[in-house]
């Protein structure tokens, strides 16, 4: 039934986007570019291929943190598996990156109620000594609470962070908490605390703690910094409860090695008449090393695989050149994004546009862009081409995601189909990122939604402008 | 409206009763009985106390697993507990508990994929040596296909058991899929095996592994024994499906202390003309250590002590004495129950009835019993009393759990108001058996029930019988 309906639905649209763009003569899209996005959406809400390849990737690499011996698997498995499917082109891109290892973490609660809560360091903290940080702790909600405090309050102490990340569909939760893991831990021993332990940013309601980045700033003390579950930071706070003083003991053995070589993973679907001008598809090829990086971002490099791999079987082929770059360490200060910025610096212009996948296993909700505004009206007809998908017409302020933050400053417009976010953060950063996670219809259903803008980006009939005005700042 | 509605609802019940007990003349409960059992279920349905005991326990003891310091604070806690709420005679009857020590485990996977997968020993399993057990691994699904294996086939390797545990609202889903965790090992062990990893048992869909309790025979070599989650579980399965040979490394510090000495804690609500009779409401003091211990058993501790509380503020006083009996280590062979029955062997058939509470939050879903089969009108009328709660009426196998089943052998009555299981083994035995699971509206509920059927248990106006039927199987 659906697959009959669909070219007489296509030719309706096609009616209405004819009269849509006749204001400059030319049509965005022809009639066979809307067809074949038709026929790319249709064959991605049944193919299997993404799935098996986080499967693989998950099952085959597993954890993949940058400088580690996964993150040199994870480039092998992808060099293999492009190559496999036919991409041209196939090569890495060099890219150094930090070793750090997370060894192990212990958080005791010593007083009023002895308990151990689970604990992960967060990405970047130093340990600590054998015998560990034993100090009284301090309770303050975030960034602001800690510096409204009296001088002198978190001296030798450990500050414990409480606020609590939002659930929302767009990430903006996650953006509002997360400052709290990555300045936390340099606020406090600015204040001369002794080390922090944070309310885990993450929405997860197992006893899970989130790990993710942190950042020493160059002049205070480096401290050790740690997440504990949202289930333990209750627990805590109900020991806060009972007006006595808070004593643990925390102990980490994280560490830096030397930074290592590891690599961005790049494959095409070359273009034809503008094969010079590059449609890059990015996603990240590391994780954190508690899950196995199935939803981050196994989805996003099986999503942007999936896409240019249903776009190669089509009849035709594409105008633009497809590129999927996988990148190195986004995790960790996206420094392999920075390694391919670096190495295109001469044809940074033939980057014309952008969509990176990295916000978990879908479904697509909506289609941001940022484009320049005098071509919205070409965002506007993709957007009906995704009509059968039922997306929400998002803003012109989509800015990517991290690995494409360098091109996006640069003016490259970015078509951004939305990943929903609403569960992403229960399990994001978690040793519960793994496949179970992967939920095989949304990440179908998101393949088809980004198959179908990339493949619509790169048979525009125009030229893609540079975006002139300025970023707009983080929600 | 509720509370109004009340008196009436239970002078038409009364009227009900009556005719239903006219065959024997004398009523099972009075009108005064029955509207205190009303009283005492509305109560229940909104007294925080019983949320309020659990929350203490696990946040001012926390994990109290058998022969830890735990243990001991958990004792003090409930004598503390039982006096501050007014019970009478409160006790402790001493009990010799094991006291195995969980250590730390690693498994890792080394062939054909490397990962490490988080798991947990069973309770009462060996450790390995330093540099642990490294093997290959046969995988089978249950002890039946262990047992049909050809000679040799797990010799010096490690089993691996994959069946997965049905979920149910009865718990027949745990009945059925237990033994592998508790004979596996010695199973194993007696055709060569090395050690025995398990899919743990449990239907938590997080990356929890289930720990539990595990016997060794007196004739089969002691081999370790550990599990992983049920999401760890299919990703071993994977790597088996690559068709290669799959090798781990197993280790594991887990070892026995000598036993030690814990208690079990009683306090009372005594009776009035029947004060000689008992009725005995038992929950255990002890959790698994991997989490708090809030549903296994904190809420049963909670629901018990609520009740007891409950029928305590009543204006009328118990016809029998209902007796709390929070026993130690239900979790590791039950010998807190073993040394309570010891203690009461003279006075054995001052036990009339019992309740256990050792399933979880609640909600009460049926009332189940295990009476002479003459005096199932009585259970009738007790159900009739419950109507408002709409409960499921259940059979007459219910063998109360594992801390009455030796007075269930001696044939003392058993009034079970059955909790729902069906979440209950999400997070049995695992780190997220916290007090975020406790459902308050639900515990309340279950207080409810146990507080009415108790209540009349205490009541009834005959005596309870011996059930003198063979104890029906375990299902």
């Amino acid at each position: 039934m659906r697959k009959q309906n669909h070219p007489i639905f296509s030719a309706i649209l096609l009616v209405f986007f004819t009269a849509a763009s006749a204001a400059d003569k030319t049509p965005a899209f022809t009639r066979a570019d809307l067809a074949a996005a038709a026929t790319l959406r249709e064959r991605a809400l049944s193919d299997s291929t993404p799935y098996q390849l986080v499967e693989s990737l998950t099952t085959e690499v597993g954890p993949r943190p940058a400088g580690s011996s996964g993150d040199k698997a994870a480039v092998a498995w992808a060099l293999r598996e492009m190559k496999r499917l036919g991409f041209a082109n196939v090569r890495t891109i060099e890219a150094t990156v930090p070793h750090w290892v997370r060894g192990e973490a212990q958080f005791a609660v010593l007083a009023p109620f002895p308990q151990d809560m689970p604990t992960l360091a967060l990405g970047g903290s130093v340990g600590t000594a054998d015998e560990g940080i034993e100090a009284d702790v301090v309770m303050v909600k975030d960034l602001a609470a800690l510096a409204a405090l009296p001088a002198g309050t978190v001296k030798d102490r450990i500050v414990f962070f409480t606020n609590r990340m939002a659930r929302s569909q767009d990430g903006s939760g996650y953006v509002n908490a997360v400052p709290v893991r990555v300045q936390g831990a340099s606020a406090a021993a600015a204040l001369g605390a002794s080390a922090i332990v944070i309310r885990s940013i993450g929405t997860s309601s197992g006893r899970f703690p989130h790990t993710g980045a942190m950042r020493y700033t160059a002049t205070a003390p480096r401290i050790p910094a740690v997440a504990i579950s949202n289930i333990d930071a209750d627990a805590l706070e109900r020991q806060f409860a009972s007006g006595k003083t808070v004593r643990v003991r925390l102990r980490s053995s994280s560490r830096d090695l030397p930074p290592a070589l590891s690599a961005n993973v790049v494959g095409e679907i070359p273009g034809t008449d503008r094969a010079n001008e590059i449609v890059i598809l990015g996603a990240h090829l590391d994780s954190w090393d508690p899950g196995v990086g199935a939803i981050d971002d196994g989805t996003g490099v099986a999503i942007m695989m999936g896409v240019a791999n249903l776009i190669k079987g089509l009849d035709v082929k594409p105008r633009r050149t497809i590129r999927v770059v996988l990148f190195a360490n986004e995790e960790f200060g996206t420094s392999g994004s920075q390694a391919y910025l670096a190495a295109h610096q001469a044809d940074a212009a033939s980057h014309v546009l952008g969509f990176e996948a990295d916000f978990g296993t879908g479904p697509v909700w909506r289609l941001s862009s940022r484009v320049n505004p005098a071509q919205l009206p070409v965002v506007d007809e993709i957007y009906r081409a995704l009509a059968p998908l039922k997306l929400a017409r998002g803003g012109n302020e989509a800015r990517g995601g991290a690995d494409l933050d360098g091109w996006s400053k640069l003016g490259m417009p970015i078509l951004e189909p939305g990943l929903d976010g609403t569960k992403y953060f229960d399990v994001h950063h978690t040793a519960n990122d793994t496949m179970d996670q992967v939920d095989p219809q949304a990440l179908r259903q998101a393949v088809a939604a980004f198959a179908t803008s990339v493949w619509l980006g790169s048979q525009f009939s125009g030229s893609w402008e540079r975006v002139t005005e300025a970023k707009p700042p983080r929600r």
